[in-house]
This record gives structure tokens, sequence and C-alpha cells, in this order.
């Protein structure tokens, strides 16, 4: 069986083609700059294997429904095709926001197209293009089901005396302000991934897990399920991301306001996209905060101290409501890839059973390594993610019943 | 050696005279509704003893200066007078915010009030009304050291990584937005008596207070010294209190904006007023939300259940920033009197150490109760506050020098 895997973005589409006999990738691709005066796409046959052939396009490529063509017409014709079009059995979407309707993956109907308007402005930046993405597909794929896979379904075993801020219960009821999470696809499958890797069974395993790339998030989970996660209504809370925020006094808006004369809109902005590492010390990748921390610079490490610390509190939050914890598991880019983020979160976690092998957290490597030492009660996992082949498998499970 | 401890808000004045040779009470006392068309005034001389006398006012008080006036006259003067004026030696004020400038207790001088006036923004409901009062007094005890005992003194310790929001470097820099808290005079006085009542040294103590009265806010406690606090910029920030919200996503503000077509004043106001037990389930009263519960009221349990977790995460933040924690204490109205919300906070936390004796938990009692088991390795404890007692000692302590 093979499923198609699609995330569409607001100019942008990724892809994957996955060939579910042996979970291979048959094709990834990317359009993006859609709608601008020059589109890019970069489509791969067989990536990562001696077969691998890169097809590079320039041309304008005016809306999704083109972008989708091209990737469609690049994976079943032409000289580096990898199969026909009518072998591709399912197509899996990846959904930013759910809502509190759409608590797990649901093969699309036009029906359901109209109730799903109503999650837009939960995730007013992604869902639009989401859901967008499935409409063009629809018409594509006539007879293929579509399946939508919401981000935020992991998080739907939340309780309410977690899920629920200290709000007038109309917003509630009324406007469904409420913790939502994100991320959730891959928070679920790391943790699957680590009871597969320490030989337990999920529904037995406590397990923190941290999805730390340019957003950053953290989940809770206990027997396997998702009892609390760092963000919020919107993906703006919890921990200190590239550019966001996370977690402020709700006081500052009304500070703001008065002392610097900004309105909601303008502060809103500012907490997504000139807060975070980047409004602490004006960089928001990592390297360069690392490279700029060498040659001395106060504020990266700055930076790099409160993101860490803040990312510790939420490991002691999980603790507490956890109880017992299995493992600690670090995910997506900087989670992966950066030793000295990781072993300066898991700082004086050592009374608590989490102890580093600080040798084994300097490896890199793409397949999941334990970075804790030999004597330490909990597991500490780095695990790659793998959110297109969560979706396909969720995809597969739905069509399959 | 006779301190005056005053603490002054917008319509109301509390006071107490304190004889710091064996610390009792000689007098205290509330003056309310300063303003309006008819004040009243509450005065007791030796309250709590068999010496006690209660005299009650009910009269225009126009505005604070009366209001003082009528308390010193009728503790030095008339049949319930307790000493002559020149006895009192210093007066002592409550001040909630300090800001970076006011890290500890000052005698006040006229230039020192100047420069006070930025820290207005800070706490725009309390600090104007807290230095009216020293004004006042400034006026009517010519001679006598005025000291100012700020909220956030306590908390002046806290270090970068802890204090600062991930928000553009010059919003700290240019108006100053970090992380102050409050209740620090509180969190001091029962960081203290816990050592005390341990038998440990302060700088040797690791402690996690948790002041939970109308407002709420949490301390970590290291080696005697505050390394983190629950309320931020100001006190809307951390914990679910009576109205106020404690935390949320950052996200709300906006969502509000667009989705109720709500402005920020009053998103503000409804995070302060409407917010919190009230906005969860109506009352903000703890006794009258165990009362609902025993009927059977839904909401009243969710929002015992939403503020409880939160304070067990905040717990476990603080354990992964202490390390080591050799006791949690809780104080203020709730912390002091409510057993069932410190039954429910402990819940899930015996792995950690934290054993809750449920017996021991449910007696009342005014002096200090140890509520942990026997084998419990963190001491639980419930330390009433003392704030006036905490001013009177920083009071005298600056004054002698």
């Amino acid at each position: 069986m093979k499923i198609l895997v699609i995330n569409s973005g607001s100019s942008s589409i990724k892809y994957q083609l996955i060939d579910m006999a042996d979970e291979s990738v048959m094709v990834s691709g990317l359009v993006e700059r859609i709608g601008e005066e020059q589109g890019v796409m970069t489509h791969k046959a067989y990536p990562g294997t001696d077969r691998e052939a890169v097809v590079k396009l320039e041309q304008p490529i005016p809306d999704h429904s083109v972008g989708l063509k091209l990737a469609i017409d690049l994976t079943s014709s032409g000289e580096n095709a990898v199969c026909s079009l009518d072998e591709i059995k399912a197509v899996g979407h990846r959904v930013v926001a759910g809502g509190e309707n759409f608590s797990a993956p649901v093969v699309v109907t036009p029906e359901m197209m109209e109730e799903l308007k109503d999650t837009e402005r939960l995730a007013p930046l992604h869902n639009p293009a989401n859901l967008g993405g499935a409409r063009e597909a629809m018409a594509l794929f006539p007879g293929v089901p579509q399946v939508l896979v919401f981000d935020t379904a992991f998080h739907q075993t939340i309780p309410p005396h977690a899920f629920m801020y200290a709000l007038p219960y109309e917003y509630y009821e009324e406007d469904h302000i409420r913790r939502y999470g994100a991320h959730g696809t891959s928070h679920k499958y790391v943790a699957g991934e680590c009871a597969r890797l320490m030989d337990k069974p999920l529904d037995e395993l406590n397990v923190i897990t941290i999805h730390m790339g340019n957003g950053a998030s953290m989940a809770a989970v206990k027997d396997g399920k998702c009892v609390d996660t760092s963000m919020g209504l919107t993906p703006l809370e919890g921990l200190v991301m590239g550019t966001r925020s996370g977690d402020v006094d709700p006081a500052v808006h009304n500070y703001l306001a008065v002392n610097r004369g900004m309105d909601i809109a303008t502060i809103d902005n500012v907490l997504h996209k000139e807060s975070g590492l980047k409004g602490l010390c004006g960089m928001n990748d990592m390297r360069d905060i690392h490279a700029a921390i060498e040659k001395g610079d106060e504020r990266a490490e700055l930076a790099l101290g409160v993101q860490t610390y803040r990312t510790r509190k939420y490991i002691g939050s999980y603790m507490a409501v956890l109880g017992r914890v299995d493992a600690v598991v670090f995910t997506a880019g900087i989670g992966e890839n950066d030793s000295i983020v990781r072993r300066k979160t898991m700082e004086g976690l050592e009374p608590f059973g989490m102890k580093i092998d600080v040798q084994a957290n300097d490896k890199r490597a793409k397949e999941p390594m334990l970075i804790s030492t030999g004597d330490s009660p909990v597991a500490i996992w780095v695990i790659p993610t793998n959110e297109e082949l969560a979706i396909a498998r969720e995809t597969r499970d739905i069509v399959n019943g």
C-alpha cells in the first residue's frame, strides 16, 4: 500500500510517498513560494538511497493546486516516476488544529469540510492552508480516501483539570478557549518509539517528550496517554522558542499598551515573531547562539540559560504530574542535534534519577540514542521524529478500518 | 522599642503597634472606606489578650492623613492609650513593588520619594497608596525614621535566567519588564520560621513556600535565598487565585480581541477580577467552593481541581530548580486553614518524598504544624504568616543599623 502524505502550508507544500510494505520513502519533495512571481520545487525519487534522483524546478506556481499537480506528475510519469497514480491508495494530511470535535484521524467528507471551518480560528496561520491542501487533493484524487491527521489529536486525553484555563467559564463554552497543544503527531510517534526501544508496553510507559525545533513543546505521557502539554490554546504558550516568547505574565500586554503605546495585534505579533531566543539575544538559530557564546556574547549565554532553565522547570512539573518517570525523550531539530542544550537542560536533575552520560550525549547519529548513564533510573533518549511516517501509519490504520 | 507598622491601601489603612521587647502586638487596627461618605474604623488595644479593648468608629474619613491621625490618637491618648507618641521610635511601611533599584528596606528620604515614583507603574493599584501612607507618616512623625519594606525585596536574589522573560531585550532595558514577584515579606518570614522550627541554619535550608490567600504565589528558596517565584512583572502570573487567572496562553488576549471584540483594558480587567476560581465556578471563597462540591457542583469541583493541579505543577518545577527539597510550607488564608486544598495539592507527590499525614493535616491550630508523616523525607509545614511582625523586624534592624 502506497500512501501520499501532504503537509500544506500557507505558501508551501511538503510531501512524501511512503510504501507501507517496508515504510520506505519512495518520493519526498517541497514546493515553495506558491503564489510568488517564481516558485521553487525540489523533488526526490528514492531519497537517501543509491537510486536517488533529484529534480529542481523554478517556475511560477500560482496556487496549491498547480503545486500538487506538479508533485503528482513527477511521481507518476516521466523518467523519475516511481509508481502509477492508481497505486496511491490513500492520502494523509497534516492538520494543525482539530479543536474539540476532531479528536482522531478521519476520512474527510465535503460536509466535514464545512464543520472544520470553525477550527480555523484556532490556528489561523495553519489550518486554512492545511484544509485547502486536502480540498485540492480531493479534486485531484477522486475516489481515494483523504485522511486528516490532527496535530492536537494525541492531546485529547488531557483531563479537564489540565486543559482548562482559570478564565470565565463561558469563554470555554462559547469560544472553545482551552489548552489544545500541538506537535501531537510527533509526541505520539517518539513515545511509541521509546516504548519499542525500551521493550516496554506503551500503555505502561510514563515518558516526558520534548519536541524542540523552531517551535517547541513538551508532553507528559502517562501509561502511553498524553495527560498534559506545554502549548495551549495556540502554539505560543510554554517553552522559549526561536521567536516565540512562551510563558509570560499575562499582564504584560496591558503594561506594553500603557507604557509603550502598543495595540493588541502589534503585541501579539511581537510575542510570536520578535521574542523567544531572538528577543533575548537577536539570534534564533541555536548554532549562531553557540558560536556567539564561544566569543563571549553575554546575551547569547543568557538566552541559552533562560531557554534551558524553562525547559528544566517543565520537566519538574511533569515529574509531579506523572509521579514515576521512565524516560525523557528529546526530538526535532534542536532536540536531536544540540548536545549542549540537552546537557544544560538536564543539569541538576540527577537527584530525580535523571543522569545524562556526557560522552553518549555528545555523539551524533540519525538513529535513536540512549544518552543516560547505565545506572540512571530514568532513561534519557534522543529519538528522531518522523511525522510523515506517523501520518502515513495513522492513514493506513484508518483506511484499513 | 515600639514600632508602628502601616499597610496603606487605596481606600484603607491597616496598622499594628508592636513592642519589639517581646514582639507583642500593643495595637492593631483597620481604617476602611477612606474618602467615602462614611468611613469605618476598628481599633484594638492589646488584641487577643484579656486586656483587649475594641473601639469602633463610623464617621467621614476624607483622606489617609485623617485616618492615620485617628489611629495615632487612639493609640497614644484617651482611655485606651497604650503608650505616648514619643515612645514610637520607627514606622515600617509595606510597599508592594520596589522595582530593580530598591532591593532592601530603606529609611526613606524626600529625594527617594521622587525616585520611587517610577515604581508606581509596576504596581499601579498598590504603590501609590503605599507611598502615600509613608508621605503622611513623615508629616505626622517628624524626626521618626520611616522605613519602607518592599514586598519584592526577598526576590532580588533571583538570577537573570529565572527573572528574564523571552521578550525583546529592550523591554527590559527601557521599561524594566522582568519577573519581580510579590509576597516576599511573607515568603521570607515563613522560610525563616521553617529553619527555626527544623533547627537548621536558614542558609542551608531548601524550601518551597506556598503563600495562598486571595492572592497566591510560591517561592523556591535555596540555601535561604529566593531563586524563583511564581508571580512575575505583576501579581497576575502564576497560580490560580480567587479572581486572578494566573498563567494563560499569552495568545489568549488576541484571540479574545478577534473573537469577542474585547480591548486590552477590558481583557486585563477580566484576567484580574473575573477569572481564577471565580471564573471557573462563579465563587472565589474556598469555603463556598467546598460547600458547593459537597452538594455535587461539578464546576466547583473543576475549580478546585485546576487550582490544586497547577500548584502541584509549580511544586514539581521548584523541585527541579532546587534539586534537594527539605521542606514545603503552606501559609496565608487558604494555606493555613484549608486542609482539603493542602491534601489535594500534595496528591501524587509521595514518590518525591513528600508524604502528608492526613490526620495531622486535618487539625487546626494557630501555631505552626508539621503535617508530614514521621518517615516523610521532605517536611511539610503549615506556618502562619505574620507580615506585620516581619516588617517590624526589618524596620528595627535597619534603624539599629
